[in-house]
């Protein structure tokens, strides 16, 4: 049978985003809350607690599954967590406990997947067959879509577009690494590069937003500052579009793709991020790849919740032998 | 039916290869000749001799068809050559000329392609359902197999795994980019990096083995040089071997493959590329992705023949409806 709905949770390191989604992709019913700071198990109270809420008055077998997108590595095949920067659940069996307690199926996704879900079914890149998700936010994140479906690689851990070394001897990276992309793009590099540009003449504009002291200089802050023409946060910002869009240069010759949707935190909130990269992929890409459309995600907040629901119905789908 | 042979031509700058090839990727008669220079017109006779002499004896019906790797941009979907460096071949409809003289179907292919194919079906990635092929050679080149298929991409110009950034104030790359693996790796490089070190004391073997002459180093003397233990010569293919990894994590980190094959004229030639490369990827990449295995080619020269040759036998089986 056909059930009429699935919840689609997206859990980040500071707030947990639960919904109750149509199989169009409205959301019925939403809910937010803090991500509970200490062990797993405060963090899986939560999501259980949030399913409760948005679950509230419907029966259950209208429910197709749960759906999870998680800030983690997933092995989506055996569906562990391989390892998780911003909360305790690396080795947790995050699937075993939800199901257990809520006698749903589950699903877990890693964010970016789920979020390149929620655009590719409802969002910016509806209809769309081969294309790129990039999310850029605290980290970059993102899913590579081959002809119609979310490409996860032989183990289930593709789509890390952040970790992608594009200067040799660049910054240094969480993962580890050295001059990979999410070190010159995602939310500590524009705070670091917006503190920086603070300390000179040039930077006060940044400086003023957050009330002269340059420890509160968020990326938000230098996002705002650029959006109203400041032209020291444009020039951050300017080169955040520009980094990325070399590093897309290099997927857009490698993948081909039809389509880049650029979303996440930063990503949705900067026009000149998009203005730039697309500069940089329609002037440097090769030959007959120019055409590739950049476009923001549509989804905004809602994109991750919406994705790990389809997320959900497609597994409820395939377990039932139903056809999308 | 299901015809015995099929033709696969690997077209290079300098040379082409042709060879009557067997379903099962033996290859029962060969021939190379010289690339003419001048207009594309030469190359095509040449093309059509070479045809002409490896069919010699072999009834029409028997062959499956003619499959040609060029070193060129190709949109697979339209089978039209959009973009070629080194052959005067850009915009020359060389699928319909072959045909209409042969009277054989035709179908052509980048030859990174063409290369990737032949290392899946016959050599080195046989078996592996997600796996990348880089070759390493003038060029940059090579193919993504995704769940058993060579992907091709939106308008079939997918591979170009040369042109990806890695350093963004690198060298130039003949693409007219900045810092593209390319211009770390190939030929073009090593060269300029052995004549660099041919002018210090360190670099006497390499120039030694030139005959002492700066102007005759080439990347293969380099890399006899670097196999042979020459210090200044490793440390030139162990930074290439590193690049190269550099550039293969960020691709296991996306694409999660399962294995790594390197070939081309110096991917083949020098292990300590393999090895550096290997030790990048297995210190670097991401959690759960290090079980790659990063391993040479096995064809060698014919991998481009019999990559063509199968492309050939696909197009073939897929008209007539058979399957592998």
């Amino acid at each position: 049978m056909r059930a009429s709905y699935a919840i689609g949770l997206d859990v980040g390191g500071t707030r947990i985003a639960a919904g109750l989604v149509e199989r169009k992709g409205r959301i019925v019913k939403e809910m937010r809350t803090s991500t509970p700071k200490g062990g797993p198990f405060g963090v899986v109270d939560a999501i259980i607690d949030a399913i409760g809420e948005v679950a509230t008055g419907v029966h259950a077998s209208e429910i197709a599954g749960i759906g999870i997108g998680l800030p983690a590595q997933i092995d989506f095949g055996r569906q562990t967590v391989e390892f998780c920067t911003n909360l305790p659940l690396g080795g947790v069996d995050m699937r075993g406990l939800v199901m257990s307690r809520t006698k749903h199926s589950v699903a877990i996704d890693n964010d970016g997947h789920t979020a390149a879900l929620g655009e590719s079914r409802f969002g910016a890149a509806k209809g769309a067959r081969d294309f790129l998700m990039v999310t850029v936010g605290t980290g970059v994140g993102g899913g590579v879509f081959i002809a119609g479906e979310l490409y996860r690689g032989h183990r289930g851990l593709g789509g890390e577009i952040g970790h992608m070394v594009v200067d040799l001897d660049g910054p240094d990276c969480p993962c580890g690494g050295k001059g990979h992309l999410e070190a010159f793009v995602a939310r500590p590099a524009i705070i670091r590069e917006g503190r920086a540009a603070a300390e000179t003449y040039r930077g006060s504009g940044i400086l003023r937003r957050a009330g002269d002291d340059p420890g509160l200089i968020t990326a938000e802050l230098v996002i705002e500052a650029a959006n109203a023409g400041d032209e020291a946060a444009a020039e951050i910002m300017g080169r955040v579009g520009h980094v990325l869009g070399e590093a897309l240069v290099g997927l857009v010759n490698l993948l081909n793709p039809q389509l880049v949707v650029i979303g996440g935190g930063i990503g949705e909130t900067c026009p000149l991020i998009i203005e730039r990269a697309t500069q940089a992929i329609s002037s440097e890409a090769l030959a007959g790849r120019r055409d590739v459309h950049v476009v923001p995600a549509e989804l905004g907040n809602d994109a991750g919740v919406v994705g790990a629901a389809a997320l959900a119905f497609d597994e409820h789908d395939s377990r039932e032998g139903l056809h999308r």
